[in-house]
Order: C-alpha cells, then sequence, then structure tokens
C-alpha cells in the first residue's frame, strides 16, 4: 500500500467542517468521492486535525493509504480536476508506511482575521469578522501576548472538548496589522477545541473596553471556560499550516 | 431636489450587471429597491458607467436625485443595513444640482486580475482569472506598454459597441506581479465596451507565445476586432476607482 500525503486548501464557507457528518458536504467527504471515482477503491482519508464547519484552511495537510497506480506528481491534477472549486491539493508526497497526518503533526500555525474598518470590505468578505466597533488594540496586543508559553487552555476550550487535559504551547501570537484588517496568528504544538476562536472573542471583549488586558492572565490561570469570551464565529479562521518533522 | 453621491463597491459574482435588466438581479436594482424602501418613491440611480455581468467594483460611483431626509453622513449606514452583503456604500456626498456621475467622470481605473500560479488560489477566485499556463511576462509588460496614449480603440471593443467612435487616452497601464497573480491596471479618459478584457486577451495570447508583443502595436493601428484576442472572461475585472475634478 502507497502512504500518500497531501497538501490542502479549502474554503470552508459551504462545508459542514471537514470530517464526514451525518448531514452536509464535507471536505473528506468530497477527497473521499474523489478518491473513489479514480481508484473504484472505499479510501479513508485523515487529517492533521478536523476544522469546523466554516473554517478555512490554507495549507491542511492529509493522509490516505491506497494502491492508486497514479505517479506522484500527478496526484494534485488528477484531484483538481474532479474536485469542486472550494478545495484544491497543492502538493503530494510519497511517505513511509508509519507516517500519520496527525500523530506526527508537531506545530500548527491558525489565523483569525478581523475586518476592522467601517463598512465590511466586501471582497473576500467570507474569510473575515467584520468588527466596525472601535477597538484598543493596545490593549488587545498586550493580552495576546500572555498566551504564549505552555499553559493549560481550559478556558479556552469549549466545554464540548473529549480531551483528558488541555495543555498546550503556544510558540508565537502576533497581532499583524494590515490596513482595516487584523489578523490573530498563533503557532502551537496543539490546540483544544474552538481554542483559537475562544481566544479571539475574549480579545474582542478586551479590545471593547469590557475586560482589561491583565484578564486575560486572571482567566487562564482559572481554568474556566465561563470566565473567557464567546466564540467568535468561524468565517475569520483559518488553519494555515502543519508542520512536521 | 437633493443630489446625492456615493462611492460604492460591489462583488459582481452573483449580478447580471450594473443596470437594471429585464432578468437577473442587478446592482441598480438593488440600489433602487433599498432607496424606495426608505423614502417610499421610485428613485432613479445612475453611475459613473456600466459594469457587465460578473465584473466586480471597488469604487464605483452612483448619483441620484431624491428628497430624501436622512443627513448625509448617515445614508451609508441607512442603506448598508437594508442590501444584500454583496454590495456595499463607503462614502455619500451633496452634491450640486447639475453634478452627473457619468458625465463629469474624468478618468477611470480598472484592474484585471490573473491566477497564475499551477492550481488556483481558492481565496477570492471569484476575483481573478485563473491562468496555470506559463506566461512570457516579459512580451506581455511590452505589449501592455504600447497602449499608453491617445488611440482609436476600434480592435479592442466590442462589435456591439453603440459608440460613435472609440478613441480614449491611456494615461497609465502597468503590469503589477504580486507573488502569482498579474494585476493589469489600466487608467484612461474613458474605456470602450470590453476594451480592458479584449486587451486582457490579447495581453494573453501574447504571454502564451501565440502572439509577438509588437503585434499588439499593429493590432492598435488596424481598428480592426477580429485581430485582436478574445475577451477574458469578465470575473477578473474590477473596476477600481473613478475620478472627477
Amino acid at each position: 500500500m502507497r502512504n500518500i500525503c497531501m497538501k490542502i486548501s479549502y474554503d470552508g464557507t459551504l462545508f459542514n467542517g471537514f470530517q464526514v457528518q451525518p448531514e452536509g458536504r464535507t471536505v473528506q467527504g468530497e477527497l473521499e468521492r474523489v478518491l473513489f471515482e479514480i481508484s473504484k477503491q472505499a479510501i479513508t482519508v485523515h487529517a492533521s486535525g478536523r476544522t469546523d464547519a466554516g473554517v478555512h484552511a490554507r495549507g491542511q495537510v492529509v493522509h490516505f493509504l491506497s494502491d492508486l497506480t497514479i505517479p506522484i506528481e500527478r496526484i494534485p491534477i488528477a484531484l483538481n480536476t474532479r474536485l469542486p472549486d472550494d478545495i484544491v491539493v497543492l502538493e503530494a508526497y510519497e511517505m513511509e508506511e508509519g507516517f500519520h497526518s496527525r500523530h506526527q503533526a508537531k506545530q500548527k500555525t491558525y489565523r483569525y482575521t478581523i475586518d476592522n474598518g467601517k463598512f465590511p470590505d466586501i471582497f473576500g468578505r467570507q474569510y473575515r469578522l467584520h468588527v466596525p466597533q472601535k477597538l484598543n488594540r493596545e490593549h488587545m496586543k498586550q493580552a495576546l501576548s500572555y498566551v504564549v508559553g505552555t499553559h493549560d487552555f481550559t478556558s479556552f476550550t469549549s466545554l464540548k472538548s473529549d480531551k483528558a487535559h488541555h495543555v498546550r504551547t503556544i510558540y508565537k501570537a502576533d497581532f499583524i496589522e494590515e490596513g482595516n484588517f487584523i489578523h490573530i496568528e498563533l503557532t502551537g504544538n496543539g490546540f483544544t477545541y474552538n481554542m483559537v476562536r475562544i481566544i479571539t472573542g475574549t480579545l474582542l471583549k478586551i479590545g471593547f473596553g469590557q475586560k482589561k488586558p491583565e484578564d486575560m492572565l486572571m482567566i487562564l490561570k482559572a481554568c474556566n471556560r465561563s470566565l473567557a469570551g464567546p466564540t467568535a464565529l468561524p468565517i475569520g479562521l483559518c488553519l494555515m499550516n502543519v508542520e512536521y518533522n
């Protein structure tokens, strides 16, 4: 069996998330449908992690086992000609037998984008949360800096999480300003359920002046979801890349 | 009667062009519907020029006469709360009686964007023409430079044009490279029907090596539409701005 790894990009707008669900269109479902068309075999596609409904990916990594005979360099084009226009395979690699896109992922980068213009920039409005209110950006930057390091992120984890613990290490947390846009970009060894969206929702509360920058530290230490801000809508979230050794 | 001028932005993807048509959703139609909701009067909206089905605008300028009583600074928000999310009013100005958004336009800038990546960048794919083939960019740049100046653009005008003459002045023609994207940006005192799209279609022929850069000059002089390239799809075209004295 070949173990094929692919870097893919998708626009999450019209997907009910990555993982196959009883209802709705999914990224995994589209990939598996196309692989079945090509191979006439049921192939299961595994990802570095699921993304929720409406969340985008520039550099998601997936892998699958198969005995497809298509040369590795032809895999992206073979899939892209059959995939809908909101998913694209960017690269494909032949991996050793033991490679697993989730188990071996070393770090991931997520970006949450806010359009802070008075009116939304409608070009690419599907990829940004429009927040027209005035934001205290200095307070947001200060609060964001507190998430760097190894912490128990329970306060920033959905109550629906089924993980035993929520300790993760954030290597980098950038507050990138680009015209009216603000990108909150986090790189870490892993992310708990809804973590980036809850961090963003909390930063917005701080930006609005409804919480203080130091509250971020207190919330982090408290390990209590109810102290953090709301879960920001999926629209602004994008999985930028996944890194391996 | 007040004469109100507005700068608007729209995503042309789901519009059958700017101008009201017997069939389909139009930008003018949406604006007039909302103005009727607000004023209970039939108000006609005039633009600096029509845009075709599928063409986008970042800075279209429109005006309308009315006896609306909403203060000028509240006009954008009053309309935006009622407009669909693919049109936005960015600015509104109170103009003198004689102002006309088309008659008084001094120059316009259009941009045509090509995604020259092997696979499309799916974020914003509605705003770019994907051309995966290798392009001779130096030849395209050279050819583009020939359109600057005052010329009879008949070769680059749709046969459906109902204009008496096709002499226009192009002040600036930029070939802007941004990663895999190529922006062809033209500023001129006016543009004939499909002019930017036919220029782009011809530049692509040159980029593919199917025509030589010097052919651009020959085609321009010949005043013969059949010598130019095809009309590039509307998807990549955007009216960037309109200037007045």
